[in-house]
């Protein structure tokens, strides 16, 4: 009699630099996982057989024959199309309308399922994080950029055409510094790393900013979020102006997202996130100051659980049909 | 043999200065209708007894016996709680924690069901009106406020205390006007009838504004948003002005639901709209400026079909459960 669990499944989160992968069982226990650098410059083939690569490696480090996995999930930069698995674009990537589905369908002769990488971090921490049990919650994720994924009535909700989620991209700002997307005064454009990065490069350029850049080394390219949330827990205000302001228009979003959903729980991950008390105390403070009633007093705005494996966990999780 | 139909439901949508009353049969078809006055400064009791009124009365009108009627629905103003019919808070009915729905039923002796008005008039628009056979919708009223309703996987999405759809109070202008609900820069607070007729007065406390002033026979205090609409269309620059603007950030706001969502479709009704191009316009421009990708050029952003039924056809359809 075998003791080995009935299933197993690989969960995949496909990033600009990094892809991680781990293989669980049915009950989305990890039993291996590795993360190798994505080399996107080298094409999309060159990608998908790296991922392909690390599918083997969890598979050998697990002791596992070929042949026994059920289904490999990838958590992938989007916007993408779920049921046909394509990348219609990803600047992260360089990648313009790739059928990753198709292509790793091919290379591993097994099911694949699609779904785009903050989705597939919120089904993570809703299947094993922060939201666990929680009827609807919004993951948000500020990291270089701002994104996000919505569950809603317990279950994953995609949109129209698989396009919900991009809290990245409303605007709370209207006149507020363009955005990659080509609009101005989006939430990213205020509140990710790249934008404190950017208003700290700002004031070094009107010859201001000199303990954020003495911090960097002397060297504005080197400025980072970090750069900024380290002069900020220094004491410096010039830093601390900067991240306040990121907090207010991040507590902004967060604040637009509860009136418009009335959610259990918000789950606020990402890199920024990570600065602590001073992005708490602007996000709270306007979730206080601009939700309603009984959405105000019922909602939890939490940190995420699962930091960097919340992506890969829910891969596993939506291999599984956890959702 | 007879030839009535074998279901018969009240909707009604109860309003801060009408109560309008509809019964339809099994398929939802209007058999008789009343809109009377709410009456609301005489108080819940009496409120609720004229409620019953037009209920008896559309009864008598379509020749029906007592006790016919199988559910009556009921859209009020929120919030409330849709299990226990509670109305927590109204400023337009003047109501607070009025136990509606049990206050009904020992009236009536019937079923009662409560939910949210703009919910309801969302569901009229989804089963009888713009948005039929649509999965994913989002209905906005902009009329002397500001309200929504979401249609979610085709079923009316409530959120996790009946708050959701709160489209109203989602900031749009961070430092903007002050809102009802003490925030700043809400839709509501810039977009709203009540806005457009507040800005042109404060034009005509400046000595600006001279033709909506002469449109409004001269009396500030008769400066209503179809003032400044009229003037508009008259060529009036300041009036084109105000009207703009408000456009502007009602589009701001249905581009962030639409980054949010990603829904088939956004229907937008009330008085507001009936200004017409040049408040669509504005919508239109602002959509096409801070939407994304396919979720753009997806969505429908279209007139509710209804006019004032919506609500009443809403609540029809509630008590036939046809979301």
């Amino acid at each position: 009699m075998s003791l080995l669990p009935d299933r197993y499944v690989i969960g995949v989160d496909l990033g600009g630099t990094k892809i991680h992968t781990a293989l669980a069982d049915g009950d989305g226990n990890i039993l291996a996982e590795t993360r190798v650098p994505t080399e996107t410059i080298k094409g999309p083939s060159h990608v998908i057989g790296r991922i392909i690569a690390t599918i083997e490696q969890v598979r050998e480090q697990a002791g596992l024959p070929a042949g026994f996995v059920e289904t490999v999930s990838v958590g992938s930069p989007g916007p993408l199309d779920i049921a046909s698995g394509i990348i219609h674009f990803s600047p992260n990537l360089g990648w313009h309308e790739v059928p990753l589905k198709k292509l790793l369908q091919e290379g591993l002769r097994t099911k694949v399922m699609i779904d785009n990488d903050a989705n597939l971090a919120a089904l993570g921490e809703h299947v094993f994080g922060a939201g666990r049990g929680v009827n609807n919650m919004v993951y948000i994720t500020v990291s270089t950029g701002v994104g996000g994924g919505l569950i809603l009535g317990g279950r994953l909700y995609h949109g129209a055409t698989d396009g919900a989620g991009e809290i990245g991209h409303i605007t709370v700002l209207p006149d507020g510094p363009p955005c990659g997307c080509g609009a101005r005064g989006c939430l990213e454009s205020v509140s990710s790393g790249t934008a404190i990065a950017r208003e700290a490069r700002r004031l070094v350029e009107c010859g201001k900013g000199q303990n954020i850049l003495t911090r960097a080394g002397g060297d504005p390219d080197r400025i980072s979020a970090v750069t900024v949330a380290e002069a900020a827990s220094g004491g410096d205000q010039e830093a601390v102006s900067i991240i306040s302001n990121a907090a207010r228009f991040l507590g902004i979003g967060v604040a637009n997202v509860i009136n418009l959903l009335n959610p259990d729980m918000i789950v606020l991950g990402g890199g920024v996130m990570e600065i602590g008390e001073p992005i708490w105390q602007g996000v709270r403070q306007e979730v206080e100051a601009r939700t309603l009633g009984a959405a105000r007093t019922h909602v939890q705005v939490v940190p995420a659980g699962l930091g960097r494996r919340a992506g890969v966990l829910g891969a596993v999780a939506l291999a599984l049909q956890m959702d």
